[in-house]
């Protein structure tokens, strides 16, 4: 492998991914395979920086717009000081969230529509993931394992459950929109079950 | 009039933007007709934030394109804070730099392409201006001007002479892509030559 694998997981609050993540890790690691796991910003200090000015619970004034945008400043500064890099090493690359959580939050959602979202990361398109994975569990479902969590509130996770609905239906949507690179993963399972599918589906493609 | 007038201005540093500007509104304030003058961020909170991590010269490894993306995400609140709520006022809004700057300095001077930037702008083209004056002085004119002034140097001032060269040719790029909004000012002339000159143009829109 010359060139790495760039994986991406999708999914509402409390779907599972970053559980899955971390069971699927070390699978991918014993049969020797390099991994780089991110999320946005991952540790990139000015990715960080953009992100403090998004999540500051003070900025109810920010338009949907500039958000959108700054996640996608983000995101950039992420992907070059980190994951191509890895992908030019050769790495699999897992990022938890990337480009289609801006088109289901900000142009599903928040109605900024995802042509629009998709042109403002018109630079992130040029380095759209091999495979998505979508963690399809309910928003119910979702929701419940959230209040098991204990987590620190910042202004995006007081969106109402409404919201919620909303980015699950956008999920929907970017499935239909995307069959090729998002494969709809069932998220209901026990979670050594989702594992072993989604290792099964990564040996395909590699 | 029902809705007002976006008037922007362009040029390279030096090109007297500033000055022509400061002596053409009180004129236009004169005929009774309410003027908001402004350039980005122009005072809007998070844009200002925003700007910060942009010329914070420990910026180092920002990536242009996380950098164009910035410039975008600031020009959007300081858009629908302060611009659009004038115009829909009936005001005439002169802005000093807009989208266009953007096209030149980062689509054009940092070689992301007009095309990208435009797109990474998606959300600012719904709003370009009716008309914009490009303040035509060459690069040496420009920069003998500015070596004259003491102002605070930041990250993007630092740039070189053959930046400024190629920030002149982008505008004169800029000036055959929008033949109909951009006009080119001759910026070589007295500030009283060319702020009647704009005036005349500004009148025939009016």
């Amino acid at each position: 492998m010359n060139e790495g694998l760039f994986i991406t997981f999708e999914g509402g609050e409390g779907s599972g991914k970053t559980t899955i993540i971390n069971k699927l890790v070390p699978l991918l690691e014993e049969k020797g395979i390099s991994v780089l796991t991110s999320r946005e910003p991952g540790g990139v200090r000015i990715a960080e920086e953009i992100r403090n000015i998004i999540l500051n619970p003070d900025n109810k004034e920010m338009c949907y717009e500039t958000e959108a945008l700054l996640f996608a400043a983000s995101r950039m500064q992420h992907l070059k000081e980190k994951v191509i890099p890895a992908l030019n090493d050769g790495k699999i690359v897992i990022c938890d969230r990337y480009l289609d959580s801006s088109l289901v939050y900000q142009g599903y959602c928040r109605g900024l529509g995802f042509e629009k979202v998709m042109s403002a990361n018109a630079f992130a398109c040029e380095y759209m993931p091999n495979v998505t994975f979508f963690i399809d569990v309910t928003p119910e479902v979702g929701l419940s394992r959230l209040k098991g969590r204990n987590t620190k509130i910042d202004r995006l996770d007081k969106e109402s459950l409404d919201f919620h609905q909303r980015v699950y239906d956008g999920y929907l949507k970017l499935c239909d929109m995307y069959p090729n690179r998002v494969i709809r993963i069932d998220g209901n399972r026990d979670v050594d079950s989702i594992v072993s599918d989604i290792l099964e589906r990564i040996n395909k493609i590699m």
